[in-house]
């Protein structure tokens, strides 16, 4: 398998399942629903709808069924970037080459089309059920979205990181925030792929903590390159957490130290994958390459 | 029957259900849930979620299925007023007495906050589905909340309001925003009490028919106060929207027609709920008062 091309058209593939969900440009409400696309049309990578598609593959599911969920999980994921570009949490005016969805439409916009984005995400989800008599699957998958977006997930996640900026943070502190505000979306997308195909209670126990190593794992690989990388490499700013004194698992552990952590956590991920009777080569090669990458 | 007692008695049983769903202070996260119910417990007239109720036992429902769903739309409402508050919107200090929650908590929080309470508002209609067998309901209500709160809904209703702050504003918008920014939540309220109590599709387009009438009573009436009423009565500045160059009902069409159009709508919704063989006489005094509040 060539796992670029394969890549490439998997992506693809996922971009034309969120095109199917996104709201038409319309009525009283259009400049909402154009704050809403916009955001939703920035080019990012794609990765939780990935591994959501991916994970219901591993399992088998029908892909009909995974398509409003991984629409959903960009959603969930979009509205929290729209949120914290704004002014009053991180104030960025760019994001991707992009200007940032408050700084095209306005402030309040940026608030309530980011909202607007997150219910939508909800009325997108409910869609599935009309495509399976398996209605538990449905309603279990939404309450893994729920749990995991909300105040004991990611929102949670960012409400402490939020709350400590400028402060000192200790190891445990930060590992919670990196499992909240950032693992609880990927253990979402992987977890929900998992029962919406009929994973059983212990196979979805495994794909969260698998999961939530590769969520770890990827923002540990963040704070790698931020030191590593180069501008040209990254597509943005390098050093910009030491520049903000942010403390991060690398200013915590050392670059050494990080770097092993984000290898331990991927082994353990992909020992978990390649334990299981089921096999998905492409969602493994996804995996690595994700705690590997470059930018 | 002395509706100011049974009121009374029916908010107390309100604020006991919301307190039962309402999240722990507890763990990294308890900022958050601090915020979450620090703008829950500011002492609203808690309107949806008696309408909820009281349609739900109109049709004869389980009240313990529509628990989850009264305390869940309160979330949704409550959420939307925290947002309302911030200074990128109306920017206010206070509300009901008591400071905004961004005040109190940050403007961050007061973005995050709002967001995590319009998630838990769908953790908790979520759990309605351990309740009853009938799951199809659930389901049902949960689409109505969904779609009546998003961007063809509330969220719509105020997207456009705040684009035409301070443009002139034509009856047909003027409509658009009352029937979304107000009406959709009080549509949504009684329609899903009536589902959850298994009403038919035709009993909950009666509903909704009546409930928009409400929702735009209860708006125009609120015009119509910040006119006729004093500060002492409604506990708040009157005049604002005067002060404010705000376009209302009362500035469109003089307060004559305006108390007259409440006076209609209000008599509409009556009609339609006194039509139905099933009655709920708590529920037509608790729509009278609405309409012709003096605050």
């Amino acid at each position: 398998m060539n796992f670029q091309t394969e890549l490439e058209k998997k992506v693809k593939e996922i971009e034309g399942i969120i095109q199917g969900f996104l709201p038409k440009e319309e009525g009283f409400q259009a400049a909402m629903a154009k704050a809403m696309n916009y955001s939703m049309c920035g080019g990012g990578k794609r990765i939780r709808p990935l591994l959501l598609m991916e994970t219901c593959r591993l399992f088998g599911g029908e892909e009909k069924l995974a398509e409003p969920f991984a629409a959903a999980i960009e959603m969930i994921h979009t509205h929290s970037l729209i949120h914290d570009d704004l002014p009053a949490i991180d104030n960025d005016d760019y994001r991707r080459g992009r200007l940032t969805t408050h700084r095209v439409f306005g402030e309040a916009m940026g608030v309530l089309g980011g909202v607007a984005l997150l219910n939508y995400a909800y009325e997108t989800m409910l869609q599935a059920f009309a495509l399976t008599q398996k209605k538990e699957r449905v309603i279990t998958a939404m309450k893994i979205m729920a749990a995991k977006t909300g105040l004991y997930g990611m929102l949670g996640g960012q409400s402490v990181d939020v709350e400590n900026d400028g402060k000192p943070l200790d190891r445990e502190m930060l590992d919670y925030i990196y499992r909240h505000k950032t693992s609880a979306l990927i253990e979402a997308s992987m977890m929900t792929g998992a029962v919406l195909a009929g994973a059983d209670e212990e196979k979805t126990a495994l794909i969260q903590r698998a999961a939530g190593n590769i969520g770890l794992a990827f923002q540990i690989r963040d704070d790698v390159l931020d030191v590593i990388s180069t501008k040209e490499e990254l597509g943005k700013p390098v050093g910009s957490d030491e520049k903000n004194h942010k403390i991060t698992y690398v200013t915590l552990y050392g670059i050494e130290e990080a770097s092993k952590r984000t290898e331990e956590l991927s082994k353990e991920a992909l020992d978990i994958l390649n334990g299981l009777e089921q096999k998905n080569e492409f969602l493994c090669l996804l995996v690595e390459s994700l705690v590997s990458r470059r930018k």
